[in-house]
């Protein structure tokens, strides 16, 4: 492992991903990609009482299905890492505190899948672990509830807003497995561009989305052509749209291999979601169930990941502040094609 | 770097702390290490108009101060670790946004200050980095209008109760350095033993500081005896009381060596601050300020730091569900006595 260029780690010896899961709620389960996922809800609840303790279920099912997925015995996996966005990543401490394997808690906000990526890469590919599992989740209604309006007030959302998808992904990274491999990382900087619109999550990240990006391509030499796919986490219709204009002007263009987890997840036309799909699941079910199953049938060999996420909080925009974004970024590829 | 046992990492090339830096309010300033802290605040706003943008001052300037006491050029720091208490862990983002630094986002709650003294660790020995920064903050106002009442309610403290440390700490640690040294790290598992009692969070953390140290001194081979001192993050007084009791019952005597951040932060006699101090800065200020100074005096050469952190929020406590612990570890040594 060593450091290229300003902020780009290089994996010498690439650690592989092993396998994924992911559980995703009732209108994700009605959007474009709902084959791919491994279950699928009929209700936001499953059984629970209450929202948070239905996401926990999300994240420990999630867990326990990649777990099972992978044929590694749990005590196999030497750490492991998530977060989410409910205060205090509660999603995650309560989801993984039945399984018995050291704990990282991250806060990425909805990068924090690709952040959880990078770090069980590094773990597995320097000898302090074998296998590392990462997860994470979102919940459309405890997210509502916790940064914007009750569901039960039926506030109108406006045409920027994205929705945050319900369900949960996890991974699990080895130093030994056949691919598809984590090669690259370039984790981002905090990129801040003074919106604070909280309705315009898009507009908030793609800014680091383009820092991050940038970074990627002069860090490793590469440039946009190299990949079959260049894909971000939660930008939306949006934030797609600004992260492409954004790279024209430093001259890269990405249009014809570039698409957003928030707008393959649901359906513009019929599904209501105006900007489209966000949340730390985003990016997280549509990897673990969509492009990690391209990767898989070799319909993608080279993939570059960008997971955004906005790091602010309702206090924060209370008090009148901006809305800083993050994008962590990561090349994903099968070595042997 | 190896994994050793079921959960500890032992660095072969020991990375090194460089510098650490810490601020902390005006109730700190007034207990028994007031002589160890860089900067003492006079007031809980710094000039703020608020506690959380406080708060993230305080982070900001201890971050400032540790990179300017390194002499080492912000640039040639290659990525940062932080977190905090607040929902989503704003002061932390906002702290660090105008640092140009890749930024990895941690919650562990208050033992956030050592999970990044890890991660930072396992970076800048894989030769994923040469220098990294870790930092964490908390704050009395903000924690107790977060997660308890409103200060203006001037509510009555129960016995249990631990007063949230107002400060800041940051450190850097290097692949290069004259030491001490990061040796070992025993990352901890979520440990919940159905302890209800949010004003009791000694109680609900001490078994997750037994297990991590049990797992330590099993897989490292060492004995309290090995340490000069054993330190615990927040566990205050009767946290402290307990660790060494369930430890006992294990076949472990550390009284002679062991003692914990937050019985070391305020004086119990005078400060009326019931079971001792707490929050991410209770273990980031004491160890940036006074350990760190007695390992550099060589007063410590053999310290074993174990942070603990509550993995709750006020709606978790709400819906009834119990206080998952954690505690993270590191061997921090001399190596040239």
């Amino acid at each position: 492992m060593q450091k290229i260029g300003k902020q780009t780690i290089k994996f010498d010896t690439p650690p592989s991903i092993l396998e994924t899961a992911c559980i995703v709620g009732p209108k994700e389960s009605q959007g474009p990609l709902a084959k791919y996922f491994d279950t699928c809800l009929n209700d936001e609840f499953w059984g629970e009482k209450t929202w948070e303790k239905a996401e926990s279920k999300i994240i420990k099912e999630s867990i326990s299905l990649a777990i099972n997925k992978s044929k590694i015995p749990s005590e196999s996996i030497d750490y492991c890492f998530a977060g989410d966005l409910l205060n205090q990543c509660i999603s995650a401490s309560f989801g993984l505190r039945s399984f018995s394997i050291p704990y990282f808690g991250i806060f990425g906000a909805c990068s924090t899948f690709v952040e959880g990526m990078i770090l069980s890469s590094i773990l597995t590919s320097s000898g302090a672990a074998n296998n590392c599992l990462f997860a994470t989740s979102s919940h459309f209604c405890s997210a509502e509830k916790q940064f914007r309006f009750p569901l039960e007030l039926g506030n109108q959302r406006p045409p920027t807003s994205q929705w945050t998808v319900t369900g949960g992904a996890a991974a699990i990274i080895s130093s030994s497995g056949n691919g598809p491999y984590v090669t690259y990382a370039t984790p981002g900087k905090i990129v801040d561009m003074g919106i604070k619109d909280a309705n315009n999550m898009g507009a908030a990240m793609a800014p680091a989305a383009v820092d991050t990006i940038l970074a990627h391509f002069k860090d490793t030499g590469r440039n946009p052509s190299y990949y079959d796919a260049i894909i971000t986490g939660d930008l939306g219709h949006i934030g797609k749209d600004i992260t492409c204009e954004m790279l024209k002007t430093y001259g890269y263009n990405i249009k014809s291999n570039y698409n957003d987890c928030g707008v393959l997840i649901f359906d513009k036309s019929s599904q209501d979601t105006h900007s489209g799909g966000s949340g730390c699941a985003c990016c997280g079910s549509v990897f673990s169930g969509y492009l990690f199953n391209e990767l898989k049938q070799k319909n993608i060999n080279k993939l570059l990941l960008i997971a955004t996420g906005a790091l602010m909080n309702s206090t924060s925009s209370q008090q009148g502040e901006s809305i800083p974004g993050i994008a962590h970024a990561v090349a994903i590829e099968n070595l042997d094609v």
